[in-house]
């Protein structure tokens, strides 16, 4: 564990520090927990009693926070328009300081291709294979028993942990993760039928990856048919994530655990989907788009906002009632009708 | 990239050809992206103005599209009764031809226990365990760091991609494909319950597999507990599903991505199961039937169809005044009855 | 396969046996295939008649049961009030007879860090990385390929099946199961969001699982960010589940496929979740809640009991009618109220 001063902290992350700037902090904890040794963070006013309480060394809070707390907090402060990112940025370079850097070179139970172009800081686990013409950056991890296809391009910084696929022709820029079990560049699911049976389309287009992806344990992402399956700059994929063939994700997007998204889908930028939220295929969804968790997208979308397709959850015998008259919605909506038809004759 | 002259390909794969025959094509585009040396299908009529534009050295078409385009359209073209199917053969041969087959025999970095059966075709690749008394037929190709338990069967070109797990006893027929992270022959979820613990059920069934299947990227099927789980021919599974134990699933029915089939649920042939489709334990689906992506399967099905259960999306704002008032549709049904009531008595 | 006398079943197992005791069985069986060597069980009363015609050697059934059936039941007869969980640990015992153990010891193709502290029983596969520091419990089976993280804790006669990551720092007690393509102790996914950007939180807790836990196979489990995500004794997770950072889940609990519980969820003792249900964030669930397969959560729980939301399935066209009418339900309660009004104002 490092320990830092508060100046040095404020002059690597910004902020405004109120206090002494040679007390000296080993780590970041919540408001709650953390200790006399420690920072803490307020990124939620409604917790500001409970900051107030806080026995850190120093607390991380916004301008309109420290208005309030600044007369009565005993402890320093660092103003900062964004205290959760900031808490963020702090907690990385705390974990930087523990790290366990992965050792550069091929490990002697890897099984590298000789035509696989590797730079020399990348580092390669036991029982990776990685296949001809594949390309292999600056600083790069490959996990313990991956699997890198023929002629794939993991970018510079990347890390792939143990146990991931990342099938032949696929592309990840720089500074990614991807987390274990992850596949990427499966054939994705395409057939013709004919007469009943299935007849296989060959998927030849690639998956590509932008910077700053990450990619969740045992999510899957198929490559395209013929085009690419893109997944943007910046997008954060949870885990259990399905991604089908030829969808779009656009930058800075977010979907979290075992959501699924059918193919040729094109999900727009800066958009959110709550876990196991369901795109269908086809669809384009726009910018700034939020999905509920497990909301069903069957239409396209056009309009930035918070979409939700959820049955309200109830006891069971009472949704036993409440599913039965659904069923029958349209017998309600008839007897109003003939009500509203007998009203009007009466009058 | 192989060449293939029109003459050949109506040889090879039926169809009347009304053009050139030597006329050479080296490869299958769609319909807007196809370019003079390459074919293109016209597989949906509604895209009829669409392929009149095309650039493609030949259409592969319908005789009732041709009808309305042979006065018209330039270039060649081939004309058959499912131009789609027709399209996903042409493009398998023009990916042969460019596909690096795996080589023969077993890796050395490979770990395969000396009672396996291996045929001397099959191609083993690194890191591979393969257990007693398996078998391994002709033209297999195991991948990199897949696992084929002990007794398991795999027939004739089945091809298990890098990292799939195919356990003790488990068969699968000839020309199947298993994708990546695959786990095929789990013991299932069976407990028995003792006083609130859980008392394992030993699975002492397998997987049966049969031909031409395809089971997708992190797809999991579990073995049956005293039976067999069964995959029937020409089955086609999509990623990320899951098949519980004791399920039987009928000839050339296909599921998407997401699916779950809880244990002892019988699917029918030809059945379609949409994405993230839910289907519950012990139920029977008739042949045929096609469940939309995200409806959830509580009752066998007895008839072919289309069935759904899906909460119809909206923002969430009305959302949540339509969930609301969903919750309170007794009190409306409450109220009409009243009304009725009421009505009669004027009456 | 073992035999066993009866005399001696229920000396080993408890319950009173009606019948001679020398007679010996070789396997249990369902009430309609078990033969003449072997046993069979009656869990379900309505299965009564079926159990009558039963060529079993000895029927295992309850005590009610016993007095309808004692009279006319020509086999011998094993009374005991838990029919079904004694039907587990007897097979259990005849599934130990048949099991082939895994051989004590480090395979040759293993690679393991010299600072791990293996207990000699313990059998390590082909192909698994042991990091530094990792603990390995007495009696420890690791399938091939599977991956141990620095400082990782496997409790005695625990089992990892073949491919399985189970992250740095991670612990799980004894007789533990952990299936193929399972992942414990993943990164989770926490961000913090800079002006549209995302900033990793960086996720230093641990995934610690008690005793007797099973987890299922691509199953995905979630460091905590700060503390740990925490499963109790006895919890039996199926395959494709997601659980999120920071969860909580009670002992005895139980969660059937596909199921996603989001970060910092609770869950109480001895609940089940149906298959796919989804548990929102940052909920408490009481203990002995179950949620319906297909369910999802989006608020706490405090009562015991079902729940259920499910859209019930219909036909696709009477979906399209009765989603409609959903949309406009508000002006369905509209019109009652103009029509209650119109009724008022009459009398």
């Amino acid at each position: 564990m490092g320990n830092i001063r508060l100046g040095e902290l404020v002059e690597r992350f910004g902020g405004q520090l109120a206090g002494e700037p040679d007390i000296a902090v080993s780590g970041i904890a919540p408001l709650d927990s953390a200790d006399a040794s420690q920072l803490t963070f307020l990124s939620n006013s409604r917790l500001r009693s409970q900051a107030e309480a806080s026995r850190a060394a120093a607390l991380i809070l916004s301008p309109a926070d420290d208005e309030i707390l600044a007369a009565t907090y005993a402890g320093a402060r660092i103003v900062t328009p964004n205290p959760y990112a900031y808490f963020a940025r702090v907690a990385q370079w705390f974990e930087k300081q523990r790290e366990i850097p992965a050792a550069a070179g091929v490990h002697p139970l890897a099984c590298v291709d000789q035509t696989a172009r590797l730079a020399p800081t990348a580092s390669i686990g036991p029982y990776v294979t990685i296949e001809a013409e594949a390309e292999i950056a600056d600083g790069v991890v490959i996990g313990a028993g991956s699997f890198v296809g023929r002629g794939a391009k993991i970018g510079a910084n990347t890390r792939l942990a143990p146990r991931v696929t990342f099938h032949a022709g696929c592309v990840i820029g720089e500074n990614g993760i991807i987390h274990s079990g992850a596949v990427i560049g499966t054939e994705g699911f395409g057939f013709a039928n004919d007469a009943g049976k299935w007849i296989k389309i060959p998927q030849t287009g690639r998956v590509v990856c932008g910077n700053d992806v990450q990619i969740g344990a045992n999510t899957t992402i198929d490559r395209g048919t013929l085009d690419d399956t893109v997944i943007e700059d910046g997008v954060k994929l949870d885990n259990q994530i399905q991604v089908g063939h030829n969808c779009h994700i656009g930058a800075h997007s977010a979907a979290a655990g075992c959501v699924g998204i059918a193919g040729s889908a094109t999900i727009g930028k800066h958009c959110m989907l709550g876990g196991a939220a369901m795109i269908g295929g086809h669809l384009t969804i726009a910018d700034g788009v939020f999905v509920t968790a497990a909301s069903s997208v069957m239409n396209s979308i056009k309009e930035p906002g918070q979409y939700t397709s959820i049955f309200p959850l109830t006891q069971h015998k009472e949704w036993e009632r409440t599913a039965a008259m659904l069923r029958n919605i349209k017998s309600m909506r008839d007897r109003i009708r003939e009500l509203e038809k007998k009203i009007k004759d009466q009058n």
